[in-house]
């Protein structure tokens, strides 16, 4: 029998908890058995919550946890003080060993400062990257990183491109994944400093298959794997990504209605539409991983409902058994 | 009677030059009696295609040019070496004061080095930036810099709010438009140090109405009618725009015809739809100005066919009858 796979899951971060967060718990139990979950949180909450379903007791545990970080905290600061809060008691199970992975659709800063400062970084690793899946023609890619931490130097880069290529590798799924840097042309002489910094030192890089220059129009076509690229920037790409296409289809729609014959139309293409948008809906593919740090931390949208959640909580299993922080820990420490 | 506007076209640049770039230019004499076009090129081959239209001949001339920067050119030495190129004598002509307006279609990085090099920079612009227009729900926002030359001090980002603010106002006909930055989050102290440093200083400036940060997110929704960023920033938006929107656009079609139900749905959908996905076509939109020029300089996109070289030629009767440059170098003067 496979090893069961423990994840601290923040039962009261992100907007629909703790009702969603309980909900995608169960929903993640009922379809593995190899999972448990530790709902982390306001135990009265979470008990009045988890009541409502049938589900195999063995496989969820509350842990009680009295203070809550709120969306709008600074995260040091929050992290700092709320000793009893869910993501700090949480994290610090996954510091302790008594979880595999921490699942949190709370404070993304919280969870970024939480990760670095409770559960800390894989030696070598100098700064941990956010790394979310994004929908693409062909499948998705992984954009790496999409974090806090901006202004990165190039080796953080590098480390980024290394850990992508692990994580799109065996978790993915995708054998020799296709790495690329985001730059402004495909030459190799076209970048700003950090990336004709960097560019060389991907291309000199063994353990990764660097295909060169990705502009950005071509990151949705799918034409790499693994998207490289400093903070500022993936933040900028994956917060645009949202942004054009909830516009585009609020377009679509309104246009659709706008006469009476496409309203029409409108019926009939429903169906086959919504099953076509879904596939470019990033919630689909669960949570960002924050990559490099001693257990996984997995930060899933504030919005997430308990399909997303129950789809980041499934996401560890494969993160455990794959044992991909000893294939970081391998990689990195070969420099 | 109002002034006529002089346009120097590049009648060799871009992907269907020189056939498209000549039928825009009929196209936009046909529609206005105040602008002349001076059709740049190979005399021969323009000469071929002018020949097929009528129009007013005091409307239009050809300038022999005999060589052609092509769009693979290293730009710095296609423009210092071919001397009788259309680009090169077409710049010249505005530099001399015989046109307003040059407006091309071919290698962007040329279009913008020999902006510099032969219009030259009015005095006290540091860098002229590449600003096209970009659809949004509510119409359209200036996205300022999208050029080649990357990584831009702070005091370069203020004076694109400026050059971007009287754009809007008097090109665009916008009233007090607002002012934002690209930034990853809503307050002030987020971003990266390029930002950080920018943000006061354009909290400060009285010339322009800014309303503080914007997350990529919320450029699409139309948040913001001047978008200030980094070239290199900008060119992921601008790119990233064109690749989500092309990809969504193919799933969709692709998803409308996946059943007979929706196939059948997709012939009524259609008009409705092709009128909606065409107001968020950037290229209904012209040309981008490079602005901060002795001069106006427009990039139109490679792909241009008649109807944006004709939107390209019309924007730059109101960029001269506004005297947008006077209103830069006053507002520039003033620092």
């Amino acid at each position: 029998m496979s090893e069961i796979t423990k994840v601290a899951l923040d039962a009261m971060g992100g907007d629909h908890a703790p009702g969603e967060i309980v909900k995608g718990a169960v929903e993640a139990v009922q379809k593995r058995k190899d999972i448990e979950v530790f709902l982390v949180g306001q135990e009265e909450l979470i008990q009045k919550e988890l009541s409502q379903y049938a589900y195999d007791e063995n496989q969820i545990k509350i842990i009680n946890a009295t203070e809550v970080i709120e969306t709008a905290e600074p995260p040091v600061m929050a992290i700092r003080k709320k000793k009893d809060s869910s993501m700090v008691v949480a994290m610090k199970m996954v510091k302790n060993g008594e979880a595999d992975a921490f699942v949190s659709a709370g404070n993304s800063g919280a969870v970024l400062v939480g990760g670095q400062l409770i559960v800390g970084r894989i030696k070598g690793i100098d700064r941990p990257p956010l790394a979310p899946l994004i929908p693409t023609a062909k499948g998705v890619s992984l954009l790496i990183d999409c974090g806090a931490n901006v202004d990165a130097r190039s080796s953080h880069l590098v480390q980024f491109a290394k850990m992508g290529s692990i994580y799109m590798e065996h978790v993915m799924g995708i054998k020799n994944p296709r790495v690329a840097i985001v730059n402004i042309g495909a030459e190799e002489e076209k970048g700003n400093a950090l990336v004709k910094e960097t560019f060389p030192l991907l291309k000199a890089c063994k353990d990764i298959n660097f295909i060169g220059s990705i502009e950005a129009r071509e990151i949705p076509h799918g034409m790499a794997d693994v998207i490289v690229c400093e903070a500022f920037v993936g933040n900028v790409i994956l917060k645009l990504y949202e942004g054009v296409g909830a516009v585009l289809i609020q377009k679509i729609k309104k246009g659709m209605l706008s006469t009476l014959r496409s309203k029409i139309g409108a019926l009939l293409v429903k169906p086959a539409l919504k099953e076509t948008l879904k596939s470019f809906d990033a919630s689909e593919y669960g949570g960002a991983p924050l990559l490099g740090l001693n257990g996984l931390v997995v930060k899933t949208h504030g919005s997430s409902k308990a399909g997303e959640v129950s789809n980041s909580i499934i996401q560890c299993v494969t993160f455990k058994e794959q044992k991909i922080n000893d294939k970081i820990r391998e990689c990195i420490k070969e420099d």
